[in-house]
C-alpha cells in the first residue's frame, strides 16, 4: 500500500545512514576518536540554532538548517576531503557533483531538486544563508581541535598561518565569530596545540 | 574580548559533544555497530525534512527541527533508556528533568528557557509539532531495525505485539506513516526479524 513517493523517500533515508561511517579528520572534544559526518552535521546544526544572532546579514534559519543537515551527504560516495589537503581538493568538486547526482537523485523529483539546490547554494557561498552556514562549518572543527589539544592539527602538522588563511571566510558570515576564532587560534599557539 | 554571552554559548556547544558517546540500542542499517544519540538526532532531523508532508496537522518545520536537534541532550547525564525497558522507564522522567536543568542551564537565560521549553513540549506530545516529531522518533529506529534484520529486537527478545503497542502513537503524528509502519512490522515478522 506504500506509494512510490514514500518508498523513494524511505529508501533515501536508509541510504544516507552510510554517512555515519564517513570519518572526518576532526577528533571529538575528549580526544577519544574521530568524528563522523552525521555527528558533525548534528553539531553544526545545533551551532546554527545557538549562534544565529551572530550572522552578519539576516538569515532564514529553516533554510540554513536544511542546508547544514544535507551538506555532507555527497561524502558517502566522494569521501571526506581534509580542508588542508591541497592534492585531494583538486578533483573534489567533480567527485562531489557525481555523488550529488546519485544521492539526491534517490528522492522524488521536487525534493531532489530542492535539496540539491541548497547543497549547491552552500557550496557556492554567494547567499547570506550559505555564508553564515559556511562560517559555522569552519568554527565547529576549530572548537573541537582546541578542546582535543590540537589533535587533528598536530597529526597533520598544520600551522596557525594555514588555519588563519583557510578560515578567514568566517568573517563573511559572522565578523563576531571571526574575531573570537582569531583569539582562539592565538591561544592554541600559546598552549602548543598549533604550530606558529 | 569574548562576551560572557558568547562564552556561555560556546561552552554549551563543547559540553554537548558528549552526546556523541551516548549509545542507543538501535544498530546502524549495515548492522556494524550501535548508533549514538548525535547520529540519531541528525537522521531524525533529515527524516523531518523529507517526510514533513505526511504530518497529520499543519506543523512549523523550524520548531520541529529545533525540538529534534536538542531532544536527546538530557541523555548526556540520564543515559539512554531503551523504549522496551519498563524498569528503567520508571525513574527516567526524574533523571531527565535534572539533566535538563543542568545542560540547558549552561545557555544564556533566554535560550535556556526556549530550548528547555521545546524539550518539554516534545516530551508532553500535546502540540502538532511535538506529535509529528514523536512519530518520526519512533519511525527512525524501526527503519534501522528492519534494515539490520532486527538486530536490536532480536537481542532483546522484543515481540511484534510490543512494537505495535509502543509505536501506535505514530498515528497521532502521521496516519500515513503509521499505516506504512504496520506493514513493515508484518514484513519483519514474516522474515523472522521480529518475534510474532
Amino acid at each position: 500500500m506504500t506509494s512510490p513517493r514514500l518508498a523513494d523517500q524511505l529508501a533515501f533515508l536508509v541510504e544516507i545512514d552510510k554517512v555515519k561511517q564517513v570519518l572526518r579528520q576532526t577528533v571529538l572534544a575528549d580526544g577519544s576518536r574521530r568524528e563522523n559526518d552525521a555527528e558533525h552535521m548534528w553539531h553544526f546544526a545545533v551551532a546554527a540554532l545557538v549562534l544565529a544572532e551572530y550572522a552578519r546579514e539576516p538569515i532564514d534559519l529553516r533554510r540554513v538548517l536544511t542546508m547544514i543537515l544535507v551538506h555532507d551527504l555527497v561524502e558517502i560516495d566522494a569521501g571526506d576531503t581534509f580542508v588542508y589537503d591541497e592534492q585531494a581538493r583538486r578533483d573534489q568538486e567533480e567527485r562531489e557533483r557525481e555523488a550529488a547526482d546519485r544521492i539526491f537523485g534517490l528522492l522524488p523529483g521536487d525534493q531532489a531538486e530542492r535539496f540539491r539546490g541548497l547543497w549547491e547554494e552552500f557550496e557556492a557561498r554567494q547567499s547570506p544563508d550559505a555564508r553564515f552556514a559556511a562560517a559555522l562549518d569552519r568554527l565547529q572543527p576549530i572548537l573541537l581541535n582546541v578542546e582535543s589539544h590540537g589533535a587533528a592539527w598536530r597529526r597533520h602538522g598544520v600551522t596557525s598561518a594555514q588555519v588563519l588563511e583557510r578560515n578567514r571566510t568566517i568573517a563573511d558570515g559572522s565578523p563576531d565569530l571571526w574575531e573570537y576564532v582569531q583569539g582562539l587560534i592565538q591561544e592554541a599557539v600559546a598552549k602548543g596545540y598549533l604550530a606558529p
